[in-house]
């Protein structure tokens, strides 16, 4: 069954702008979720009527920040007060917070509406497949485990949505589904009131329908700096591979290609690049550390009832995955030692450009695909922007993504909106 | 105002060997912290008819888990279903979660009764002064920021107190109140339902009556591996110094000499070790982590009302402390290449013995003293035993420190055991 999405023009910008209404945006959110979302199952919950009342009162009152009047959904693993949140777990099942998450307060606080809840793969771990659908074509996965953070804003049933990744979770589900998205640097954005996976690897981050929107999301919580002087100037990107670009399908290829095409004929530099020797081991690092944490986060579930527990879920709390404590502690020195090389290599680059994906959204019964591309860049802790604007043998979402040195942020979401322009424009 | 405690002769112990029902262990705690909790105020809420009702429920029944009947206590910053969790922040009073926070569940699926919430300052952070006094002279300080868990566990009030440690929060109050604690490696205990500070140093651990009730809250906490075979043969101890022993005062010291000669009478090894070159900066650089990350645990309250927060809370906050992007990118690596350096260091050894405090603790106008001889420790993520047993000129508790390679809980308590009996028999 193939179900096109008609995006809806940038309803968060048209916000912005003032040339729709909160009101306005909030309605036109909830039909698009009423016509569509049958067939994604993106929405785990909705606040249809308290959404619009406050949409209301952002319309009758001064911008309290910087995304006044904004409607954005919430992944289904972070509290929030006046939605549950079952983190796709029997065992939450009804579980209704008092109190909003941080990153959900920050949100709020800055004058977004909050619409409803979007759906993930149990506790956004491993093992679980997604029910959610890709909204280009529902025979296809969406991505996870931000599975509904990715479908909601890329079928153009909400302009923003708040995600989570601990490998590939916030990037692949934006890149399955035709969204922007963002990862910041590990530890500037609180996790409090998000359910931890792998504390030293869990980063929040942000799907939403254009940069602009990222980049608002990321100043209201916490990623607020002088911005660096990048504009009316040309960039310089490198182009790196990373020591995984066989797995790279051919529609990644194109995608990239294109890019650096684009972005030579605007005028920017491009040059390749190699990258730090060692990389070639962080997706088997972050592994060992994805799973390693992972048993401590869900043992008080088990100690509850393993019975709730999806086999996948179980799977990362039993002690036969061959994980042993020399083998943590020997990824987290590698990756630690990786992270200022990479820091070093990437200094005199506005961006480096690397493929987000493998390529298109596989078929929903093939899983969740892999996180081949993300997992290394969240285990050094570094800013990832991905963007959308290309397609594969079957049409569907392929993006392109960029890196930028930790705490370079700011820096690296300045640069994505030149590059995202230069994708729209062409 | 002199108020020398009388602990409790082990409750929990007589609980385990069935001494003493669960149902009396309640009502006994209940009894001291009736005629000792208002000078020391060191809990919030409690659930004492509950607590009855379910100590009868668990001296009705076959045993759960490891720590069946035990009453214990929990501080004020992680979830409790049913008791407010208030974080001594005026932004969260009578805020009642509904769900406990992971370690409360893990010690309540074991049989462990909870009897009430224990006093912490604001979010456990830095710059509030704790209010809870001394169980040994209420002129005197508990120590922080899980002070109350201190002062509980010290006053023989409450056998086992779930604590955490950032900087030197468990290690520090139960040195100053004359009990055992343990801080686990980082990572190896859930903290979800507690309030994070910095996520990358933040620690669960308990303070307890005695190492055997230490063991068994580890062991059903998720740290559970095959006994290492250390009982029956001598110790090997490391006597470490730690590059901040000109700040030791005379009654640690002391207390350490003692212990040296204690161990040596009994025919364990004791010699000195020096400890990696670079030691001399983890302070400074676990000050920048604690610092630069707790700005984001707080964003969420900043952008609600700045008002309620403790002013020292607000300057972890402020822009204004001199910490930069490098500083923190730079303490990361620093920390993360120490740290297999001091596993390599420790690995021969069963412990490395060092101060667990400055001194005796300071008058309550003071302040909580300093964490010198834990920061680094926190920072470094490996175990931490803290042993009562000396005393200082006041007459005020002086404990001292264990510590293990990263991963070596089990070994390092085990060795805990039989340095508390050589401390408890002398």
């Amino acid at each position: 069954m193939t179900s096109s999405p008609h995006p809806l023009p940038a309803v968060g910008q048209a916000v912005l702008r003032g040339e729709m209404s909160s009101e306005q945006a909030v309605q036109t959110c909830l039909e698009r979720i009423e016509q569509q979302d049958g067939p994604t199952w993106s929405f785990v919950s909705l606040r249809a009527e308290q959404a619009l009342a406050e949409s209301r009162e952002r319309d009758a009152e001064p911008a309290r920040g910087l995304l006044h009047g904004v409607p954005f959904a919430v992944k289904d693993i972070f509290d929030t007060a006046d939605l549950p949140t079952d983190s796709k777990s029997p065992d939450y099942k009804g579980y209704q917070p008092v109190k909003d998450a941080a990153a959900v307060t920050l949100l709020r606080s800055s004058g977004a509406v909050l619409l409803g809840k979007v759906a993930t793969v149990e506790f956004a771990s491993v093992g679980a497949v997604s029910q959610i659908r890709n909204p280009f074509n529902t025979e296809f996965t969406p991505g996870g485990s931000s599975a509904g953070s990715g479908a909601a804003v890329g079928g153009g049933q909400v302009p923003l949505a708040l995600a989570t990744q601990t490998g590939g979770s916030t990037i692949r589900p934006a890149s399955f589904c035709g969204a922007a998205a963002f990862k910041p640097t590990w530890g500037r954005v609180p996790v409090e009131g998000m359910k931890p996976f792998a504390p030293s690897l869990d980063t929040v981050g942000w799907v939403a329908e254009d940069c602009e929107l990222l980049v608002r999301a990321a100043r209201v919580s916490g990623i607020e700096e002088k911005d660096t002087a990048i504009e009316g100037r040309y960039l310089r990107i490198g182009f790196y591979e990373t020591p995984y670009f066989s797995e790279a399908e051919e529609e990644t290829n194109v995608a990239l290609e294109e890019t650096v095409r684009l972005l030579e004929k605007a005028g920017h530099h491009v040059e390749n690049v190699s990258g730090p020797a060692g990389a070639e081991c962080l997706n088997e690092w972050q592994d060992t550390l994805m799973h390693g944490e992972g048993r401590a986060s869900y043992l008080a579930e088990l100690a509850k009832d393993p019975a709730v527990l999806h086999p996948g879920v179980l799977g990362v709390v039993s002690k036969e995955l061959g994980l042993t404590h020399d083998g943590m502690a020997a990824a987290y020195e590698q990756i630690a030692a990786l992270r200022p090389r990479f820091d070093a290599a990437m200094e005199d680059y506005d961006a480096w450009l690397t493929p987000a994906v493998v390529g298109e959204p596989p078929k929903i019964e093939k899983g969740n695909s892999l996180a081949t591309f993300n997992r290394l860049f969240t285990a050094l802790g570094l800013p990832c922007v991905g963007l959308p604007g290309f397609t594969g043998p079957y049409g569907l979402p392929v993006g392109i993504q960029l890196l930028a040195p930790r705490f370079a942020d700011v820096r690296l979401l300045q640069a994505a909106k030149i590059v995202e322009s230069l994708i729209r424009l062409r």
